[in-house]
């Protein structure tokens, strides 16, 4: 039985947990692996904050440069997350010849291509499980089991956050400003969470998928995006009405003219299995050419869940496992054949529209020419008065319209959201979520 | 690139599909393996029907031992299904260096023992994703994604035949025959499915399972087994009544004293995603340490849905991931560790019975006092008079008793139902199920 040292960068709540793993869970490991598996180094800036388990204090280092220049490390686990100083941390591993396992989502939708590359330089290899959806096995199960497939689609419930917040709304009633605060309070969500609500999150998982399952190279910024921060309790209402649930989904869709992505709130029909995915739960539904629809669910963030998928990455580096499927996904690769992706204005879809219309005769014909002249169908329109009108406008009558559309394509979309927002007698932004049967 | 050429045992459904895979996806698979794989040889005792898709006539042949013999098949892929010939199949595979993959969960779940020792005495391999749950990639999830976890249960839906059943007599009120006979019109029920609704087939994969998950080795024909033919459209309606659906499950649950394997039609609750998987889809909900609940749902058979699992480990056993799974995982090794199993009299849960008895005063007292000597108690009863009584005993007036116990041992309620079945006010056999909240 051989001795096989890794290293942990990153002391936090996953960090924790991954800690947790290699110290009490040692037998288990070298059951699995034949070896001696040890966390030899762990590197977090802050050394001297108590940790809820016991780290032995010899172990832990401020100094990277320690964990870099140790030949007997071959593993090293990146758990800062963002940007800086994890992508200098992982390409100093894989220059200094240690595989790498890492859960940052962030890092690899915007440094794929620069990382993947060093891997490969180095005859090294990056696992990434834990970057999306945490315990659900979705990479490998793409990566391997599906593999005899053509992935025609990938429509997920990526970001755990906002799942939580919009189940509060719909469940509980809870307003959007409450559920935050409730998610905040359970830990949901950061401090500051704009980068769950407002799709951002979601946009680099799905930039991973999409590089997984189809190919995609694509930056994600350029992906289109629809946070949820204007849904309000009265879209659930409709949307409950109307048969739908609201979620935030991630979508790839393979089209005969391209890929399609996009991160937006989506109405799902209440029986679908993405529609019954609560509170912090993450799902994912893959179609295959072969598999058809296959469905995973499970907790896609947390101290535990994603240490299972770090833990399990790393296993799979030490049995070598990783190095033949890196070597076959050849991910990120510029030579890699170009896939193309469908431009925005011809995604074709449903909409949910919402917005403020003064209650006059009139408007509604407004509003209709808009549609017309763009070749817009509405499939279903309810117009309801505003009991409490603003008190600035205390004197004119006004009435929240929602409507849905039959399929358009997305440019036509847009610029009729925008002559909708022209019009004087509407009131503010339309709200706009997308619609999938 | 160098040639890699493998064999097929049996051209039925399933193979009909793995050969479509392999003759009209071989670009595909070259991109993914790196390797020239072709689909050399197909063996079927019926080599002159016509099948579906177009078969080169070179490739058929219904001599086995063409295969066996023939030095440039590295993988063998057997879908012949149940015990022999496929069992001497294998072997003579293993037995000739070359690798296997199956779909047989019979097979596994009677000789695994003698075919995984046959396959580690020659070096070679045995792949099964397909054995389990067809299209959905569960195999393969717990032998390496979610490795780092102790598993500790284990709650599936395995048998898309007797869900299919539940479904149309609960969603569409059709009886247990006519649900029979739909399943059968559309290709998920063979003309004989004594194995589906018998719960045979669901105890064979939970054995394979058990294996997988736990280490445990048990003979099929030991694990507690009740089937669907019992289950009355009344059933579905008191179930639903009582919050509830119900579903054959397949479980295995890891206590502190040993690990629990039944299988058995069992009320879930509605709202748990066990209870929402419709019509042929199988299900698994795997609870780890670390990751907690996954839950995986798919096409659990099926031509394209069981070809996909068949060919990824086609391509996992090429590319040499297969023999580090077989080989860490060593399943089936009379060495191993022996898992305790725990016995049926100590499993402890609620009970759902149902029964027909004399409507007259002091029946219940009776069957009270049953219950009460066995330390039973009742957490909720109907009593529901019949309306038209059985003509043999059209002078008595007869109700039907149905009761939800709270937890008790198996072995008393196995004594319970024995000594309720000897009063003579109560008609006929007891209809049992499990209550899982």
């Amino acid at each position: 039985m051989s001795k096989i040292k890794i290293a942990l960068f990153g002391l936090g709540t996953i960090g924790t947990g991954v800690a947790d793993i290699f110290l009490n869970k040692k037998e288990h490991i070298r059951k699995i692996t034949g070896h001696d598996v040890s966390l030899a180094q762990i590197c977090d800036k802050d050394t001297l904050s108590k940790r809820d388990i016991n780290i032995p204090s010899d172990i832990l280092t401020n100094n990277p440069d320690s964990i870099f220049n140790n030949p007997e490390i071959s593993v090293g686990i990146e758990l800062i997350g963002g940007i800086e100083p994890a992508r200098t941390f992982v390409l100093q591993l894989l220059n200094n010849g240690k595989n790498v396992v890492t859960a940052n989502k962030a890092l690899l939708a915007q440094h794929g291509a620069e990382l993947f590359e060093a891997a490969r330089r180095n005859n090294c290899t990056i696992a990434f499980e834990a970057a999306v959806c945490g315990g659900i096995p979705i990479i490998s199960s793409i990566a391997t089991s599906l593999q005899a497939n053509t992935i025609l689609s990938i429509n997920a419930i990526v970001n755990g956050t906002s799942n939580f917040i919009l189940s509060q709304m719909e469940d509980g009633g809870t307003s959007y400003s409450d559920a935050v605060k409730e998610a905040q309070k359970l830990g949901y969500a950061e401090a500051n969470p704009a980068m769950d609500v407002d799709g951002t999150d979601a946009v680099q998982k799905l930039t991973i998928l999409a590089q997984l399952g189809f190919g995609a190279d694509i930056d994600w910024k350029n992906i289109s995006r629809m946070g949820i921060e204007s849904v309000d309790a009265i879209d659930f209402k409709f949307a409950k009405n109307l048969g739908y649930r609201i979620k935030l989904l991630a979508v790839a869709n393979r089209g005969d003219d391209g890929l399609e992505l996009h991160v937006a709130p989506t109405l799902v029909k209440r029986d679908s299995p993405l529609a019954r995915v609560h509170n912090a739960f993450n799902a994912v539904q893959v179609v295959g050419d072969y598999v058809g629809p296959a469905f995973f669910q499970g907790l896609g963030a947390g101290r535990k869940p994603t240490a299972s998928a770090v833990v399990g990455d790393v296993i799979d580096t030490i049995l070598g496992r990783t190095k033949i499927t890196f070597d076959t996904l050849n991910l990120w690769n510029k030579n890699n054949e170009i896939v193309p992706i469908k431009n925005i204005n011809n995604f074709y879809g449903k909409s949910y529209l919402r917005f403020d219309a003064e209650d006059r005769p009139g408007v509604m014909r407004d509003f209709a020419a808009v549609f017309g002249k763009k070749n817009i169908s509405i499939a279903s329109m309810i117009q309801h008065e505003i009991s409490n009108p603003d008190n600035n406008n205390s004197n004119k009558q006004r009435a929240v319209i929602i409507l849905i559309t039959h399929e358009s394509s997305e440019g036509d979309l847009l610029e009729a959201i925008k002559e909708l927002e022209n019009i004087p007698s509407i009131q503010g932004k339309i709200i706009r979520m997308r619609v999938q049967d």
